[in-house]
C-alpha cells in the first residue's frame, strides 16, 4: 500500500476499495500513515465526498479499528440513541431511564461538549460523584443490573475515530457527511447495539443549518446502520432555539430531574417522547412509535423513569441527594436577569451564539483542556411565539465570572429577536428517516 | 490568525489575502502551523485552486520566508532559465555558459532529480569534484569572477517552499498549477535574476502531459514575473521523446561537452539556441529573440561557450581533464545493446517509462536517500520519425547493476514504438508566452 497512491485517488474523486481503506487507516492507527497524510486525506474526502458503499466501509473499518463489546449475554434488543447535538439539549438524561424504564436495555456512550453544544458527559459529571469513566467490562455489569449505563468513550472504542476526530477539528474539515457519518456511526455501533435512533438536528443552533443537509446526513446515517446490520431510524427536529429552557451543566440536569418527575416542558419532552417510543418499538416492547410514545408516558407519569434514573446515578457513584434536594448544590457567585427592552413577540433566536455565550459563562470549553462550570448557565423565560412586555425576563444567567456575566447581558439579550407580530409555527419534528425512505412525522408539534 | 479559519477559508473557495497567507506561511516555518494543517491547506488549494492574484502573493511571501540574494553589484541584466523537467534535458549545461559568453550573467540555482527526471545538480556532480553547494557569498564571488554560477539550493532560499515541497510529495499535491508555479517562482526570484527564461515541457515525458495543462502552468508562471516586476518569457517545447541523445548523468554531460565544442543534436540545440537566445534578448545584449540565437551559434562555434564551461568547472572545483578526455572516466560494468525486432520508423516514445528505466539502471532517485550511480544511463540511436530494420541498435544501456540492465533490455525496448509509417510530424517549440498573450513560434523545427 502506497498512502500517496491512496490519498491521490480520493483527490480524483474514486472511491477507495475496503483493502485500501482497512490498509490506510491500520497504518494510520499503527502511526505508518502520518498526521499530515490522513488530514490531506481527510481534506480530499471532505471535498470530493464518499460513494455509499465507500461510506459503509470507512465506518466499518473505523468500527473494528478497535473494540465491538459483546453485550449479547444481557437479554433484550439493545437500543441507543445519538444526537448531532445542539444547545439545551438534555434529551439523553430523560429518555434513557425512561426507555430503560419500558424495559428496552440502553447502552449509550457519549461525548463531551464541543463547540457551542454541551455533551452529555459534562452534564452527568455536574452531579456530584457521578463517574462516566467506567471500563467496558463496568460498563457491561452496570447495563445488567439497571438496564442502562452512561459513560464516556474509552480508549478500546474506534480509536481510529478518536484520533482522526482530533485531526479534523484542527484542519477545518469537521462539517463532511461521510466524515461526520462514520465517526458517529463507529463509536455507537462499537456500544454493542442491535438498533439505533438517530437525531438529527437541524437549524440555527445545529452544526447543519438547513434542511437538506440534515436530511443528507440523516440519510448516510441510517444508510450506514442499515448496511451494517442494525435497525436504525432518523429523526430530523429543529434546533432552531434551545431546547427545554435550560442551558448549562447543573442547571440542565435539573430540568431534566424536573420533567423525569413528571413537568411538561414542551418541546423537550415532546422530542423526548418521540425518539423514546421510537426505541421501545424498534426494542420490541411496542408495536409502532406511537405505542413506544404510550409506553415512555406512562414508564414517567408512574415514576419509574425517575427512579430507574436515581438507581443509575447512585450505581454510577453520583450523590442523589442532590437530585432529590436542588438547593444543597453550590450556588454559582452571580446571578444576572435578562428583561426586554420591547414589547411583542419572540420571533427567533442566535442559537449557536447563545450556545457561545453559555461558554464564555463557564458551561462549556473552547478547547480541549479548559474546565467547565458546572454551576454556570441560561435559565430562558421565555421561547419562540411567547409574547413579551418591555421590562419583562426574558433570561437569567449564573456564572462565577463577573465581567463575563457582564458582556453576557447584553449578548444573551441580542440573540433573543423580539418582532412586533407573532411568528409563524415551525414544526419540531420534520420528519422521519428509515431504510426504505423518509416521510413527515405525522403529529406536527408547532412552536 | 486562526490556522483552521484559513484553511476553512480556503477549502470553501475563497481567496486568503496577503495579510491571512503571511501569517499562515509565517507561522508554519515558525512551526506554529502544523504539518498536518499545512497539508488540509495544499489539499485544499490543489482542489479549489487560486486566483492569478493570490498565487503572486504566495510566491511573494514563500520567495520572503527566506534570503533574497542580491546581485546587485554586478554589472549587467541577469537572467536565468527554469525547465519544468523531462527526460535528457541536460539543456542548462549549454545554455548557462553559452549565454554568459554573450555577456550576460545566468544566476543559476537548480535541483535534483525527482521521479522520472533528471536535474542538473546530479549531471554536474558527476564530473569528479564539482562542487554545487556553495554558500550565497561563494555563489555571488563565482558569477561576479565568471559571469555564471551553478550551485545547489541552500537553506538561505525559500525556506517555506523547501519544507511545502517535501509535505507535497508525500500528500499527493504536486501537480497544482498554483502551488507548482508559487514553488518555482519563489525559488527562482530568489536567486537575484533581473529576468527569467522559462521551458514548460509538455507531452508523455512533462509532468504537464497535455498542450493545455501546460499552457495553463506557463501562463502563470509568467504572470507571477511580471506581477512581481521581472521580464518573463515562458516557451511550450515538446517531451515527447528524451531530448538528445543522451540519458543519465555522466552520459548528459559528455552529450553537452560535445555540443559545447559544435556537434549538432538537433532537437537539444534547437531548445537551447531558443531559450538562450530569448535570454541574451531579455539581458539587452540582442535586440530580439532571433538576434540573440544568432550570438548564440557564434558564441558556440567560436569556442567561447566551450571555454567558459571549463572555466565555471574548475572555478567550482570540477577536474575538467575529463571532459578534455572522456575515456579517463570509469566504464560501467555493464554495457547492454538494444536491436529492433522489428523494421519501419520510430513513432513514439513512453518517455516517461524511460526515464524510470534509467532510475532502474541506478542514473536516478525514487527516495532522497537514494545514492546515484553517475556512470548510469541510456544512450539512444533513434528518435522520432527515424527509419529503423530489423536488427538494428535502437540504444545501448551502461549500468553496474546486472539484473535490473537484463530486465532493462526489454524495458527499453518496450518504451520504444516502431511503425510501418512515418509518422506524422510534431512541433517542437510550441509558442512563446508573454505577459502580453500567447504565440506561435514562428520558425517551427519538426521532428
Amino acid at each position: 500500500m502506497n498512502p500517496v497512491e491512496l490519498i491521490r485517488k480520493k483527490r480524483d474523486g474514486k472511491a477507495l476499495t475496503r483493502e485500501e481503506l482497512q490498509s490506510f487507516i491500520g497504518s494510520f492507527v499503527k502511526g505508518d500513515v502520518a498526521d499530515y497524510q490522513m488530514s490531506a486525506f481527510l481534506m480530499a474526502a471532505f471535498l470530493k465526498g464518499m460513494t455509499a458503499e465507500e461510506s459503509a466501509v470507512f465506518t466499518d473499518v473505523m468500527l473494528h479499528s478497535g473494540e465491538v463489546v459483546d453485550l449479547s449475554m444481557i437479554p433484550g434488543i439493545k437500543v441507543d440513541k445519538h444526537s448531532t447535538g445542539g444547545v439545551g439539549d438534555k434529551v439523553s438524561l430523560i429518555l434513557a431511564p425512561m426507555v430503560a424504564a419500558c424495559g428496552v436495555p440502553v447502552p449509550m456512550i457519549s461525548g463531551r461538549g464541543l463547540g457551542h453544544t454541551g455533551g452529555t458527559l459534562d452534564k452527568l459529571e455536574s452531579i456530584p460523584g457521578f463517574r462516566t469513566d467506567l471500563s467496558i467490562k463496568e460498563y457491561r455489569r452496570v447495563i445488567e443490573e439497571t438496564g442502562l449505563a452512561l459513560i464516556g468513550q474509552t480508549k478500546e472504542i474506534a480509536p481510529a475515530d478518536k484520533r482522526m476526530y482530533a485531526l479534523r477539528d484542527v484542519t477545518a474539515t469537521v462539517e463532511s457527511i461521510p466524515l461526520i457519518a462514520g465517526s458517529i456511526m463507529s463509536k455507537k455501533l462499537a456500544e454493542g447495539i442491535d438498533a439505533l435512533v438517530l437525531d438529527v438536528k437541524t437549524g440555527n443552533g445545529a452544526f447543519m443549518k438547513s434542511y437538506d443537509d440534515s436530511l443528507a446526513l440523516a440519510r448516510a446515517l441510517v444508510d450506514i446502520g442499515t448496511t451494517m446490520g442494525k435497525r436504525t431510524l432518523g429523526f430530523i427536529t429543529g434546533m432552531d432555539q434551545p431546547l427545554g429552557m435550560a442551558i448549562g451543566n447543573w442547571t440542565e440536569v435539573v430540568e431534566s430531574v424536573e420533567c423525569l418527575r413528571g413537568k411538561n416542558v414542551p418541546d423537550l419532552m415532546e422530542v423526548t417522547y418521540v425518539l423514546g417510543g421510537a426505541m421501545v418499538f424498534l426494542g420490541g416492547k411496542a408495536g409502532s412509535i406511537e405505542d413506544g410514545i404510550k409506553l415512555c408516558r406512562s414508564s414517567i407519569w408512574s415514576g419509574k423513569a425517575y427512579e430507574k434514573f436515581l438507581q443509575l446515578v447512585k450505581r454510577q457513584g453520583g450523590d442523589v441527594s442532590y437530585l432529590e434536594q436542588f438547593s444543597r448544590y453550590e450556588r454559582p457567585r452571580f446571578t444576572f436577569s435578562i428583561v426586554s427592552k420591547s414589547s411583542g413577540f419572540v420571533a427567533a433566536f442566535d442559537t449557536m451564539r447563545i450556545g457561545l455565550v453559555g461558554i464564555e459563562l463557564g458551561a462549556g470549553r473552547m478547547s480541549v483542556e479548559e474546565k467547565i462550570d458546572p454551576k454556570a448557565g441560561i435559565i430562558l423565560r421565555k421561547k419562540i411565539g411567547d409574547d413579551v412586555s418591555v421590562g419583562e425576563e426574558l433570561g437569567i444567567l449564573y456564572t462565577d465570572r463577573e465581567s463575563a456575566g457582564l458582556r453576557a447581558i447584553d449578548g444573551l439579550a441580542s440573540c433573543i429577536h423580539i418582532s412586533p407580530s407573532k411568528p409563524e409555527a415551525h414544526r419540531l419534528i420534520h420528519s422521519v428517516v428509515e431504510a426504505t425512505g423518509v416521510r413527515t412525522w405525522e403529529s406536527p408539534v408547532l412552536y
